[in-house]
């Protein structure tokens, strides 16, 4: 298994690449880690390296400002998208970015290229949930208007991806809408529902923003502009919470002395709450695996990402979506 | 002024509604509050009436199970139909409900009437924000799919509806949106923004759903499913992170006692992200005031819907829309 990493992207990059790819390839050794990057810049950083580690020369670098589909057709030799050629020509299995994350997508679309029979490839993070199973949310963010096929689509491939690489039997998924009742919503989700209906996995209906947090479904399924009101209002909301308790704990000596008791509960349910802590999101529906790392991923979230890379090659989750979706069409 | 309450809506009706007519007229000698519904059932709930408030019956009620539509036409002597009639036909200058909220915008649309000019009336609560300013955010719920143009309607009497019953002089209006640049967005919202910048209003551009609690703008701009998405997430985190605390605050004596000091500041924060504290929402664009209470109203709701009810007929709302409306209307 090939898995190649965009070595320059990321707020933290490249020393954060370098150490979560040098902690996977000495953890796993049916792996070979190829660092995409410019090869002045990152061989100081290797000392000690293993056998399954190499570096794979990229020239140029593209920058969070840079704008998305400029920059991946501009630049031929920057290394997201020299990572992204590695898996197109079938050299790597899987890549991972922490950079730009419209760079990214478009690399995903232009260089990777789409799965046969997906019209939309889907951005599919997590969302942690109190019960900490967390729910894959997807579309969130490749695209802003989606038509009922491309929910019912997003419904399949979030189904293979959690039964392949979080190893749940028979997901659950849901459609984010503003009420549980079948009928209830939009144009778009009302013509998307009974198409869900049909595909052949565990769809549990209408599910409402509010009980997405309480675990309602495991896959949640929902435009990216919808998804990203719900996610933004979330973070929003978390975060305005708990720095509202952090002016209020420390409005007094008495208050100060008591949050301190609390504190380690306090840090614990931020936690629970922070989708930082759940890995890189795939981009679901493109011909080979890509994994997005968030912005601001460490070595340790470079080597969580390589993690869900590995067990997703290992589950075949690629061939598994394109069989479904094949096969979908065929019997249409 | 005359104010019409539907007596038999909201869950702790008519005691409810009883009580906060009762506290309105004797508060404001300026208003006649006319409280519709049952007479036999009122009646003995009243004690010591003062001269500006009266009964009209009704003979039926629209029960919160009821179909909206099918409920508004067949039941024509229900209390909220009454209510609705009594505006229609100038004998009341608002009516006040908490009772079936979808059946309330039937009674908007058909009983009451659209205003000339407005495609689509808005239903418009406040979403309480940390300044405690809150903001206006409409439509939530009373249309799922919106066209361009009714976002930029929505914008014009979110802005005239929040200086004339506020008192805010220049509101800042904000399109809900995925990111704050211009350009950013879905199709609906892309076309809106240029026709938002064309009203007479003080528009500040998009609005990210992670600024809206903070206070980004006094009026925030949305179709009636991603309002909802919105508002239910917002509500739904912020439940699930009070309830976690409260969890994590119980887990031992130390943390109880941690707790006990603290619960003072907990109480005020969450009293100041509560939306039931800030009032009943107006259905705006029709061609009189319609106010909607939250289901669960107490006396004091409803007391302080009619205090908004007669800051809004004192401001001549309803007369201020349309005129901008129909202005607007005449120099395209």
């Amino acid at each position: 298994m090939r898995i190649a990493i965009d070595a320059m992207g990321g707020d933290h990059a490249p020393k954060s690449t370098v150490e979560g790819a040098l902690a996977a390839a000495k953890e796993w050794s049916d792996i070979e880690v190829i660092l995409v990057g410019d090869k002045e810049a990152l061989e100081p950083l290797i000392l000690d390296a293993p056998p399954n580690l190499r570096i794979h020369h990229a020239g140029e670098v593209i920058e969070p400002e840079d704008e998305p589909v400029k920059a991946v057709r501009r630049k031929k030799d920057a290394s997201m998208v020299v990572a992204g050629r590695l898996v197109r020509e079938g050299k790597a299995d899987a890549m991972i970015s922490a950079g730009n994350t419209g760079a990214l997508m478009t690399t995903g679309l232009l260089v990777v290229g789409r799965m046969e029979g997906i019209e939309r490839p889907a951005l599919a993070p997590m969302i942690p949930t109190v019960d900490e199973r967390g729910v894959l949310a997807l579309d969130l963010g490749a695209n802003m208007d989606a038509k009922p096929e491309h929910l019912a689509q997003y419904a399949l491939m979030g189904s293979i991806y959690r039964q392949k690489v979080h190893g749940i039997a028979n997901p659950r998924v849901g459609l984010l809408n503003v009420g549980t009742e079948p009928g209830k919503g939009n144009e778009l989700t009302k013509v998307a529902y009974p198409l869900i209906q049909e595909m052949p996995i565990n769809f549990v209906g209408n599910v409402e923003a509010r009980d997405v947090l309480t675990g309602a479904c495991d896959v949640l399924v929902c435009d990216g502009f919808a998804g990203n009101i719900l996610l933004k209002s979330l973070e929003g909301t978390a975060g305005t919470i708990f720095s509202l308790l952090k002016k209020e704990f420390s409005k007094s000596l008495k208050n100060k002395l008591a949050a301190a008791v609390l504190m380690p509960s306090l840090r614990n349910m931020k936690k629970t709450l922070d989708y930082k802590e759940h890995g890189g999101a795939p981009l679901l529906g493109l011909s080979g695996l890509v994994v997005k790392g968030h912005g601001s991923s460490d070595g340790g979230a470079i080597k969580n990402a390589v993690r869900q890379a590995r067990t997703a090659i290992q589950g075949r989750l690629t061939e598994s979506i394109s069989n479904e979706i094949s096969g979908k069409r065929v019997t249409e």
